[in-house]
């Protein structure tokens, strides 16, 4: 059994001076509450995904500070014997609410929240938002391929250029869960469902002493799943006519249709047209054409509105960075605290720059469904005891220019964050990889198109219901 | 102990057909040469630095194929059962070269050959890229943040913004060989020895009834190195006079002057500037000032050209996901097969793209430094079994316009490939992380002030010996 390592001491060094800190200064009981959000969208597009969850289970699960911690962390020699002794038997004991891996996210409303005693709440803070800002970001990446590719499926190429095997392995599963068709990656078909496919690499080409040895030997080998690479050599003049030899003479015979040639440089959309046509005058019209080579939205894009004759598309580097933009900038700050009456006192952080200002308080998120269309209206989020009475109108306003308010009737609103933990024991079964997958296309379809454009996406409203604003108000009064 | 992962399944799935493939059509004994060369260098820099060999050492010794693995991959009914029995017993049994961790690396030049039978050389290919890539594109990136701030130290704070948990930890150990003083990562300092530090986050701050006692409680607890974060309400009005309030009251008693605020917000310069003031005003002439927020090598240059009052910078997700630039272009790429008799034959890849042409041979990797200076002068590729003699003169041509000629003399010529494995066996003795620190400062130390400029920096020469030259031109004109 594979394994996944232990992160708990991938912390940064200052949850756990902090967490000294709580121990020795009385606030060792203090119940704190977290929001993880997210600022802007990546790619100034209209919408992110959140992704990761499963991993933030996994680690919450195995948290805890072996021998070899505690000795790393004793030479250290900046933490009390006392504080050491109770992480010797540290376990997280809190309460976390997450949305589902593939929910679309906006900014500024709280994808995962989590209540627990400081000292835990703090040290949870690095891999948490570590996790969730890399999946949620290759999550968000991935989808806009696979939209640009209109339907032609995706394959997830780019492990040699991840930013680390993890960088490879997670975000192959973000990007299934994302729509992507599958990966090259073979562990993360083996330990995450993402189905794992491939071809040849130019070195099986050169390896043999002519290309159509190579591709002959290929059709041989795999009948039924033969894609050959035609660019090592000349693509036209050499790769396609030796790939339409190899299919004619291996697998016509055999019966089989089904095969592929891939274009890995040069000009992909006059080189398929070309390719296309050279295919098609050979009988092999069943035959597919895959591109690859530094590929991402906008070159996809481009290639259908060229004409492109490809059906389906390899993307590397591009997609397995984000590499347009390759930060998720996830936060996780401090909403409130709780006192031991379980009475809650909302905390914001105001700040120089007005965009970090956060929310308080322990917040619902819910997101607002017309029941006429369908589609989704916007997000309302709301303190953590109202309750949204779907016979009555509800009265949103923007939080930003209180004066454009509307009302809504005819409406569903539905609670975002799930219970994922209770008191520190799991209450959440995910979903399998593949109903992920299936629930975030379904979530995105219930989007406008005019939140989904690539190029100034309407912005999708998320509102503060009245309670919240007025408490938010009162502590920038306050604060100010 | 943390073991870590055994990754012999991160490989892309056509790695495994195209071995099961060499294995079925007699080149099961075919020794391979593959080179990893990079094509351009991130951010127009002048150079990269090479960084990931441990862990490529790390993962070739732990090459198997578990039962779990063999399960997984029968389930795919694609491989032959005599390549299953194969894999099962899989080690890996060729040779590997490679420049230490730590030197920077030029354009077009192998940084590390394989020489193995053809499917343990392709099976490897997508972990040994990967780790390259992420620990060389890291190390670049973050020694560019490290010159930029002339001598201030930089420390590495980006965990949370990583792509995936080896993003962070392995990013932390590249940024460190590359010039980082620290990182904020626990795990990081644990596992590779980076050192860690950190101070406290805004939820320290805001936990408090108000921010001097937050900033009291801290100095009482941390004396020698309290660094107290000002920017949680106002800095001029309340952040730096409540720092100053509390260093005058827990630490000036016990004659403690070392201590630090940090900026993380608002207009750094400024800031700066009147924070020092208000410093020096109070007697605490020795308070360091310490700034994060989106900081990168051209933010850091500005800063300090305006006089920015900072002693030293955190730098979060511009440096540890190499954000302006977030992939390393390395390849792996078939230089040569040899035959039973050992004679070599060199391959070639021609593409229609020209500057995708590949080097052929087996090759070496020579530094030329003239003694004169000191400083290196040109790197030359050659022949594995040319000698270059420094008591003769060395003539140099540009391989790309072979009228640019120049003769060398009264130089050192360093080979820059060491063995590191020889018939599967490691023959390389690591250095530790503080000694490939010192040596990456000392390599760069050897390179010309215009190679290291950010803006258009001098090409540095990589030439080609005149034998590999004539190699390379026959091989294009019999592919052409």
């Amino acid at each position: 059994m594979k394994e996944p390592m232990n992160y708990t001491m991938l912390c940064d060094f200052y949850e756990l001076t902090m967490g000294n800190g709580y121990f020795q200064s009385g606030y060792r009981e203090q119940i704190c509450y977290f929001d993880v959000f997210y600022r802007s969208v990546p790619d100034d597009g209209g919408f992110a995904i959140a992704v990761g969850l499963e991993q933030v289970i996994q680690y919450i699960e195995s948290l805890r500070f072996d021998a070899e911690d505690m000795d790393y962390l004793r030479q250290k020699q900046c933490f009390d014997e006392s504080f050491l002794a109770y992480l010797h038997t540290f376990r997280f004991s809190g309460d976390i609410w997450a949305v589902p891996e593939g929910t679309p996210i906006f900014p500024g409303e709280p994808f995962l929240t989590v209540r627990a005693p400081a000292i835990e709440a703090q040290l949870i803070e690095t891999f948490v938002l570590l996790t969730l800002n890399h999946q949620s970001l290759i999550a968000t990446k991935a989808n806009r391929i696979v939209r640009a590719a209109e339907g032609r499926p995706i394959s997830e190429f780019g492990s040699r250029r991840a930013q680390g095997a993890d960088g490879a392995v997670l975000g192959a599963r973000a990007s299934y869960i994302a729509g992507c068709a599958g990966t090259a990656c073979t562990l993360a078909d083996q330990l995450h469902g993402a189905p794992a496919g491939g071809t040849m690499a130019h070195a099986w080409v050169q390896m043999f002493p002519d290309e159509y040895t190579a591709f002959e030997t290929y059709c041989k080998l795999y009948p039924n799943n033969a894609t050959l690479l035609v660019d090592t050599y000349n693509v036209l003049n050499s790769g396609v006519p030796n790939a339409i030899r190899a299919f004619q003479t291996v697998l016509q015979p055999q019966g089989i249709q089904s095969c592929a040639i891939r274009l890995d440089s040069g000009d992909l959309a006059y080189l398929s047209r070309k390719a296309r046509a050279m295919l098609d005058q050979a009988g092999l019209t069943e035959c597919k054409i895959v591109a690859s080579n530094s590929l991402d939205e906008y070159i996809i894009r481009d290639l259908l509105l060229q004409g492109a004759a490809i059906d389906s598309f390899g993307v590397g580097e591009r997609l397995i960075t984000s590499k347009s933009e390759p930060v998720f900038g996830g936060v996780y700050k401090l909403a409130a605290v709780e006192d031991k009456n379980g009475v809650i006192t909302p905390k914001i952080k105001v700040s120089e720059n007005a965009s970090k200002i956060t929310n308080p308080h322990f917040k619902k998120v819910y997101r607002i469904f017309s029941n006429g269309t369908g589609k989704a209206i916007a997000d309302l989020i709301t303190l953590h005891d109202e309750v949204i009475d779907p016979t009555q109108p509800l009265h949103l306003f923007d939080p930003d220019a209180t004066w454009k308010r509307k009302t809504v009737t005819n409406y569903t609103a539905r609670s975002l964050l799930a219970p994922i933990f209770k008191d520190g024991r799991r209450v959440y079964t995910s979903p399998s990889i593949k109903e992920m997958r299936a629930y975030c296309g379904q979530q995105i379809a219930l989007l406008w198109d005019e939140v989904k454009r690539f190029e100034n996406p309407h912005t999708y409203y998320v509102d503060l219901s009245q309670a919240l604003w007025d408490v938010k108000q009162g502590l920038l009064k306050a604060n100010g």
